[in-house]
This record gives structure tokens, C-alpha cells and sequence, in this order.
């Protein structure tokens, strides 16, 4: 072991507190779906009877490093949940090589063997003449294991729908009329069924290649729970592998559902299968941003050939989904020269630059039909790029940018005929004003193919609260229809995210993702702000904590100005101190008006009167 | 000096970088109006020439704690800024001692002399049959200096709005078309006769105590600037005088334009007199906290005569605005009982709690006319308070609150029947799809007097970040009309906010209440987003840390990764490093495009073309 690879005791892997992982059986398939429960304490009623408080299941993305049942070695990498699942088909073969020239060169690089993984297995493809994607599986009718699990991970709370199912949500689903979720789902519960069809109609996409059979699967879609991804990775600047992978760990311990490893420096080869080998969720990548590398950041040295290479470098590692910016045509480029802030998208400004140099349209345009042919022997995932994405307010919704989206939609049509899974990126910086411009006019440019924003950011003036400026735009994109929310950290524009700035904007975007399921009306999203609602009312402060987004932060302000144990079953805390609780004045007044109830209720018993209630 | 008061080496009062404080003067009236003009360096063009850029005025409510030229000494006091202008209206007398009995006794308590604010003046109070409030001046067509400071303040950038009126806000007003900022604006510039409609027709208020002459006028109402406030105050269990103090000015540094002091614990008298005396902003509190000291903590003691007392006492320390909560209705209170988290407000609670222990109607809508009666003598303003808000998404927008609100409309009327200023008190826990609804009804119940909400929080599973939760609410409910926003820390629901949890809610409101005015299309506020961009594509990193809301932690985050000074003016950073940055790229797209066209031009010029541009 050099001190480039990641060891094991720097990665975190404990369990929630009250927390346990639980495993769920499906009925199609002989499959285990991961999620947590956490425990509750009873309520201590008035009475002196206790109230018991059903356990809540949440979804659950942090991987077996929460489940201390599973032996984490992060040199041997994560179980291969999937691996069954994928040659079961019976339409993959294993390759006796890597097909990527520059993957081999790498591999047969000796001068590397101290910061390679030691656990590299030989990659899958598709057999000749036949498609892997959840796509085409789905449009044929086949309900894989993948989309089973997603049906029950997307369920958390079985119970709490079943009663929901009962009336509750036909409410909920005629307050919210007018939005669209659930509006194709059978009353708000998720099926496998439901998942196929959602797959196979475009809604909705599973990023799952073949070569990462470590991800649990999780799908992308508005009739779904918003998720959200994470950025992580090194650049010329900073950053080891041990920091990539714990801090890819440490993302999905905290919600992120996706990773993207968009690494620029060093090593960028080394660190993917580190990351993908011990990574639960499924992981993108930015394909241009190696290439670059390789033709020594000169991006009109860029060719096909170069690109062509790296994707298949990539699909066989296992990365679930490409960013490729096929959307920025040379005629579009001109369309910026007059922004505030130009082009901000690395990819958009590379490619722009290849094509004015050039002077040729887009190579990743002219070459779209090949990389689907590509992409679908491994089901990567197409996440089409918006290279020409407001930097600023002043250009949010501009020319440059809804140009570029409707040559998306364009594309998407194509991967489709290829049976391609799609998802359209989007912005970026957008005033609250113009967010739901930019959902309309993606749901009708790009068939419904689901919509995967940054932020957006609805202010240019906070840098160091860029996670807070663009929550705020990312919650209300969501719940007008976004189906992932990629996440923002408070070192946006100013440096790479640390551990502390990863949590930061993981928690800030779980915020905007579940607040956008409670306005969407998804049917169990509610279930845990209420009982964390009845927690705090209860002054059942543990349970408060391990119901929240981030136990360890609840703990530890609490704990800041009232450390002793006996405060965490005090009935009042240190904001108002004991006489002036409110909480605790309206148990008062609930027992107040209860015992007058009864006592108004006998009165009119005994003047022969009706029943007061 | 004791260590319980406060010190003046404590208190912040740094100017802030790159900036200095400017004071424009008036015109109807001899006054300065405080700005801060953030000084800019110079683009250099890859000509080799340099473009000049402006320096931006912002508004600033950080008083005279930022000007150097101004001796702080928190022992005596802010200069009495307001001082001539209210005894020249010669509507007021110096009482010979103060009216209230508790007062009295604290004042004369030699015990209490070390912790007491040395130069305590006798307070004003208006000459009998006098009304001193803006509201009656402005309804008699009285342009008074408030007013005109209030212009002048709120059109901060006075170049741009120039700029802006020749065309310009007239298409921002047309994208904003639905959406009520400015609709009364003669073109989006504030005039003082402006000023005195808005007040006049109740849409605003300028919270402005006669015995608070310290503080800078400010305005509350939907057609101007969003406004944020910031709620401090010790409780039993924790802080001291000299932290309170301290957390108020630093609150004033970071953009706050009220503080509420909301302390529970000892010495609320004594703490109140040096914040109000060190406050260059209005002072809110809630007079029900203080009451109930007064009754050992028991609501059923409380009486009108205790009450009116304490509105006395605080009137004539200088409190500009009087949470009441005079909406909580007997008849409201049984509509909460199978609320999850049934009533949270403390002060709804300790009202609550004396109705039902009397059977009575609440005393503080019994004798509300006789509250206005007092409050006109000072110019105290009512802020209504919404003591049955929702604590939880569970309870949001249900019957108890919107009774209260309806109530709480008819008392404005009665308010404003006595020239008395109104603000109305918002939620609280709102899920994203049900908050406009709080706006809508609000406008229509209480008459468009100006909405004050705390958040509302858009989820109850985030403890620890209820700052977040908080501004995603915030920033839509400003959007939709609301005209001051109650930050929400991040020791919500834990503990009493720290200086560090001050400014973090601090900045969350900031960038709420700016995004607002963004999405409101209010003309002088994307001055400032354009100024940082502009700043930031160009990688003038300095001007980029001094135009943003947090020079300190922006320049702190940047330096973490690239400390150095020369990386203040490289033309990258470390997110990407040099090669890969895209806005580099941009530079040499433009660079590119423009060659470009002198060659094409010159290319149809030979061809006798006409100009190709």
C-alpha cells in the first residue's frame, strides 16, 4: 500500500444512529432491496400510558458502508449485487481484453501498479446484434430485476401507503391537480410495472451499465422521487485517489444518488475504477474531459478517433452515464459572443473552440449515430450536455441557450430509435422568474426525456452560499418536474468541495429534492416530516435527531447549549427555557380542553341533551 | 465596567473591503442617506487596453459601525440621527420621567446600576391629541425626511437606474408582466412622494419609534426592496448583555434591516436599552414575553394593566414595532387540538392558554383599540402576529391559521382607523405548493398591509439547516409579494443561534430577499449580479469577493485551495486548473469570433459588400 490508494479505516462506514439496514424480497425476482429503518421511542402520554411509534423506512443510498453485516475492503471493491442479474440475460460476453487502446496503455503501464485497482476484471458487452439497455429490455415488455427493486426502493413506506391508499391521497392528489406527479402512477404506489412503462415511454432512465454490477438501481424520472447527483473529483491542482473515494462514500452516506467523477488532473484513469469499484450508486462522467487530456489540452487536437476511444475506455470501466455536448453546433456560437459570461460549461466551451478552429460542425453532432451503437453494448446512459448554459442571471434563457436545447431534442429522438436511455441537462443560472420557462420548453423539446439540472442559482451575488442561491432554484425546478437535481457546493466558483463542502451540498439538495416531492404530492414523502414533526412536539429529541437529514449536526446543536444528557428528555429546550415553551403550553391546553370536553359533555349528558363532541 | 456590560473593543466595526461609505444628501430636507460604494478595478483588455468599470453602491444597513470616520462607543450610544427632525415637527414633549410603573422600578433599583445603559434619556411622547405616526403624516400629504431618506436609499444605484430608464425597465417590466413590484412606481425609481403614497395606503410602513431616534429609516412594504429581519435575545438558560449586543450589530454588518429582540431570560429591560441605544435599524419585540416575566411565567396571571404597563415601558425605550398577538380567538383555539404539532407560537400559546384558563376573549383583541391609542403617541407599528401559524407541513394553511388571518385583517382596519402602521405576521412551515396561497389570501384579508413570514420552512426534516429549508420558502413567498422575511438560523428548533449562526441566517435572507427581487424585476437589483459576474468572467477575483454578500468567506474559500497571491490574478482557478478552464476558452472564442469578423468584413469590403457585422 503507497499513501496514493485508498485504505479502508479512512473510509466512513457506520451505521445511522438508530438506524438498522433492512433487506426487502421481491416477488418476480430473487432480489434484496437495502433500505434503513429507524427506530423510534414510545410517547409518554399524559395518562401515563405509552403511545408506540411505528419504525419509518427512508430510501436509502449510502451502500453497504452502513450496513455493519458487510465486510467493506475498498482494495477488493463493493459485492457485485448485479452481476447475476446481467449475465442471466444471456446477452453479454466477457471480452478477453479491454478494447481501448489507450485503457491498455494504462494497463500494461507498470509505472502505475502502485495506484492501480488490484481487482480489475475483464470487461462485458453486448453480443453481437443484440442491445443491453433497461430500454430496450423495456420497451420489449421485460420487467428486469432492476426495475423491481427501483419499484420497491421507491415504495420506502410500504405502510404508510397502504393507509394512504385509503382516501388520503386521493386529496393529495386533487390539492396538487395540475402538476404531474403520479398522474401516470396507479394511485401514487410504484409498481414494476409502472417502472417499465415509465422506462419505455422515455420518462424516466436507469443508469446501469454492465461493468458497474456493484450500483444499486435507482431510476431518473418525474413520476419517481427527485433525486440528485454529487460532482467529485480531482484536478491539476488537488486532491488524491484516497480523497475521491471517501469522498464518493462519504456523498452517498448523505444522499447523493448519483456521483459524478468529473477529475481533470492526474491519474484520471486509476481514480474511475477506484471510485466505480466501491461506489453503490451509479456514476457519470464528462468522456470530453479525458480526451482533452489526452491530446494535451488543446481542444482543436481533438479528434473522433480520440473520443471514440475514451468512451469505450470508459463504458467498459463502468460509467453509467456520459455527458456529451452534442447540442453546440458551430451556428449557435456566436449566439454567445455577447453574454455576460460567455460560455461556462467546460465541455460547451472545449467543443466550441474545436469547431471554430476547425470551422465544422461538432463532432460529437456528426458522429451521434455511432456513439449509440456504442453505448447501447454497455447501456451507458446518454446525460446530453447544455454547453451553452447561462453563467450568469443576465444571460439565463437566452438564444444560445434554448437553441442548443431544442438540437437535444433532436438527439433524443435519435439514442431513442437506438433504444439509448436519455437524460437532458439544464441550468445553470436562472432567476426565479424564468425556471418554469425552462421546465415547459424541456418537457416539449425533448419529449419528456427527464430533465437534470445544476441549481439552477436565482442569484449571482453569494459565492461561498452557492449550495443556499441555487437550493432555492433547484427546489422549485423539481417540483415543477426535474427529475435530478445536481448538486451545488458552497465552493462553487471558488475552489474544489472538501468533505465538509460535499455534505454541505448533499444535505442542501436532499432539502430541495424531498421539499419538491412534498409539493409534488408524492404519496409518502410526507410520512417522515410527520414524524419528525411529532418528535419535536414530543420532545422525543433522539428520535428528532435520527429522523433528520443529518443526525450528527441536529445532535450536536442541540448539544451545544444543552450538553447533559437529562436536556435530551427535558420538555423544553434552550431556545425559550422551561416557563416559556410553547409546545409545552399546548399539551396544556390540549389536556385543558380535553378535560373540559369531558366535562361539557357530562353537563349536557345529565341535561338529557345530545352528545358534545 | 463590569464584564456583563458591553465593551466597546467587542463589537465589529471594520469597514468592509474594497468599499467605503458614501452619504448622499437630500433634497426636500437637510439629510445623508448612509450608502456603501464597492470600489472596482480596472478590465484589461487582451488589446492591452483597460476598460474602467464603475464603482456599485449597495444599500447598507450596516450604520455607522462601518464608517471609520465615526467614533462607536457602545457606552454612550449611535449618534441621534433622527433627533431634529422629530421635535421639529413640534408634535412631541419630553415626558419629565417615564410612564411605567415597572420601568420605574427597574430604573430606581440601585442594584441593577452595572448593568444599566449610562445615558438614559427621558422619552418623547407625542403632545396630547397629537398622532406622530408616519402613517398620519403621510395621510395628510406630509413628505416627512423618513420618507425622503427612504427614496434615496432604496434607489441605490442611481447611474444604473438612469441607464435602466432609458428602455431598459420597460422590457423587464413587460417579462414581468403579472407580477405587482413597481406597478405603482413611476417607472421603477422610488420618489419621496412615492414614499408617502405607499405609506399612505397602508401597502408600507416605516417602523420609526420617536425615542429611537438612532436608527436609519427604513420601509416594509412589497413595492420596494425585500426586506430581512434578524431575531435576537438571551433566554433563561444562556447569553449575556454583551453578546446580544454584539450579535445585533453584527446582524446590522450582514444585511439585516430589523432585529427583534425576542429575550426571555433576566434583564430583558436593561439588555433591550443597550440594543435599542446601539441599533442603527428598528427594533421589533414581542411584549407578551415580557408580561409574562413579570407574572413568574404563569399566563393565567396575565392582565390587560400588565400588559399595558409593559407596552409603555418598551414604547418609551424606543421599540419601532409591537408583535400583538391579537388573533388568537377563543373560538380558534379548538380548531388546533388535533394539529400535529398544535400551536407553536409563543406567544399564541401563552394567549391560548389565558383564554381557555378564563373562558375569556383574548384581552389583546378586547382592548385593541385602546393598544392603538398608546402606540400612536410613539409610532410604535403593529406587527400582528399569527400566534396559530403552522409548526409543521402537516398543519399548513389549515382553519386555525386562516381564522386568525381574516381576524387579523379586520384589526388592520382599526389600526389604520387610528393611523397606527400594520404589518401582518406569516408562516412558518409551508410546503412550496401551498405558499402562494398565504400570500394571495393575506393580500385579500388584510387590505395589502405589507406580509412579514418567518421562512415559511418547505420541510420539517432538516434540523440543522432550517436556514435552508427556510430560504427555498423565503425567496418564493418574497417573490410572490412578501415585504419582510424572518431569517431562520440554523440552531432552529435546536438552541439559541451563536455569531456564527447569525450570519449564516443572516446571508440565507439575503440571498432570499435578493433573488425575490430579481424574480420581482425590481430595476436596481441585478445591477449587482451583473457587476459579479461581469468580475468573475474576467477573473477579477477580488472584485468578484468585494461585490459578493460575503467578501470574507468567499475570499476564505478561494485562498483554502489556491493561497497564493498571484492566483488572485491568474487567469484561472482550481476548480479546473489553466488548461480546462472554460472561461479562458470563452476569452479566446470571443478573441476568435471577433478576428473572424474583421476578416469576413473585410473580406465582403473587397467584395463591395455592404459590412458584414
Amino acid at each position: 500500500m503507497t499513501p496514493e490508494q485508498p485504505s479502508t479505516h479512512t473510509i466512513s462506514c457506520d451505521p445511522f444512529p438508530g438506524s438498522q439496514k433492512i433487506y426487502v424480497k421481491g416477488n418476480l425476482h430473487d432480489i434484496e432491496v437495502a433500505m434503513r429503518e429507524i427506530s423510534l421511542t414510545d410517547t409518554k402520554l399524559s395518562s401515563g400510558n405509552k403511545e408506540i411509534n411505528a419504525p419509518v423506512t427512508v430510501y436509502d443510498t449510502s451502500g453497504p458502508y452502513t450496513d455493519p453485516a458487510i465486510a467493506i475492503d475498498v482494495r477488493k471493491g463493493l459485492p457485485r449485487l448485479r452481476q447475476s442479474w446481467i449475465t442471466k440475460r444471456g446477452d453479454v460476453e466477457q471480452l478477453p481484453e479491454i478494447t481501448s487502446d489507450y485503457g491498455k496503455k494504462r494497463l500494461y503501464d507498470t509505472s502505475l501498479d502502485h495506484l492501480r485497482f488490484e481487482h480489475i476484471q475483464k470487461p462485458l458487452r453486448a453480443k453481437a446484434g443484440s442491445n443491453v439497455t433497461q430500454l430496450h429490455y423495456a420497451k420489449k415488455g421485460i420487467i428486469t430485476p432492476e426495475m423491481e427493486y427501483i419499484a420497491i426502493r421507491e415504495n420506502q413506506c410500504i405502510d404508510y401507503l397502504k393507509e394512504v391508499l385509503n382516501g388520503q391521497y386521493e386529496t393529495l392528489a386533487q390539492q396538487h391537480a395540475g402538476h404531474s406527479f403520479g398522474a401516470n402512477t396507479p394511485k401514487g404506489l410504484i409498481t414494476p410495472e409502472f417502472v417499465r412503462q415509465e422506462v419505455a415511454a422515455g420518462r424516466a432512465v436507469i443508469p446501469s451499465n454492465i461493468n458497474h454490477p456493484e450500483s444499486e438501481p435507482m431510476i431518473i424520472g418525474r413520476n419517481f422521487l427527485v433525486k440528485i447527483n454529487a460532482n467529485l473529483g480531482n484536478s491539476a491542482v488537488s486532491s488524491s485517489i484516497e480523497e475521491e473515494v471517501e469522498k464518493a462514500v462519504w456523498a452517498c452516506r448523505w444522499g447523493a444518488d448519483t456521483i459524478m467523477d468529473l477529475s481533470t488532473g492526474k491519474n484520471i484513469h486509476e481514480t474511475r475504477e477506484w471510485i466505480i469499484r466501491n461506489s453503490p450508486v451509479p456514476i457519470g462522467t464528462v468522456p470530453i474531459y479525458q480526451a482533452l487530456e489526452k491530446v494535451g489540452g488543446r481542444p482543436e487536437a481533438l479528434t473522433w478517433e480520440i473520443f471514440r476511444d475514451t468512451i469505450i475506455e470508459q463504458a467498459e470501466q463502468g460509467v453509467d452515464y456520459f455527458t456529451i455536448h452534442a447540442g453546440v453546433l458551430l451556428r449557435y456560437i456566436p449566439l454567445t459572443a455577447k453574454r455576460v459570461t460567455g460560455i461556462v460549461s467546460r465541455g460547451g466551451s472545449i467543443m466550441a473552440k474545436w469547431c471554430l478552429a476547425h470551422h465544422k460542425e461538432n463532432f460529437l453532432y456528426t458522429h451521434f449515430e455511432e456513439l449509440c451503437e456504442i453505448m447501447k453494448q454497455y447501456d451507458v446512459s446518454f446525460s446530453l450536455g447544455d454547453g451553452l448554459r447561462p453563467g450568469s442571471i443576465a444571460d439565463a434563457n437566452d438564444a444560445a441557450q434554448f437553441a442548443e436545447l431544442e438540437t437535444l431534442g433532436e438527439l433524443t429522438k435519435i439514442a431513442w430509435k437506438h433504444d439509448v436511455q436519455v437524460i437532458i441537462e439544464g441550468p445553470g443560472h436562472v432567476p426565479m422568474h424564468l425556471i418554469k420557462e425552462n421546465m415547459d420548453k424541456q418537457l416539449k423539446e425533448c419529449h419528456e426525456a427527464p430533465f437534470y439540472t445544476l441549481g439552477p442559482l436565482t442569484t449571482d451575488i453569494a459565492p461561498g452560499y452557492d449550495h443556499i442561491t441555487s437550493a432555492i432554484g433547484a427546489a422549485m425546478i423539481g417540483w415543477f418536474g426535474t427529475a435530478m437535481l445536481c448538486y451545488v457546493t458552497p465552493k462553487e466558483h471558488l475552489g474544489l468541495p472538501n468533505k465538509k463542502d460535499v455534505k454541505d451540498g448533499v444535505i442542501a439538495y436532499k432539502i430541495a429534492a424531498h421539499a419538491a416531492d412534498l409539493a409534488k404530492g408524492h404519496p409518502g414523502a410526507q410520512y417522515r416530516d410527520n414524524a419528525l414533526s411529532k418528535a419535536r412536539f414530543e420532545f422525543r429529541w433522539e428520535d428528532q435527531f435520527n429522523l433528520s437529514l443529518d443526525p450528527d449536526t441536529a445532535r450536536e446543536f442541540h448539544d451545544e447549549t444543552l450538553p447533559a444528557d437529562g436536556a435530551k428528555v427535558a420538555h423544553f429546550c434552550s431556545m425559550c427555557g422551561p416557563k416559556f415553551c410553547s409546545m409545552h403550553i399546548t399539551q396544556e391546553i390540549r389536556d385543558f380542553a380535553e378535560k373540559n370536553m369531558v366535562e361539557k359533555s357530562e353537563e349536557f349528558k345529565q341535561q338529557g341533551s345530545e352528545l358534545y363532541l
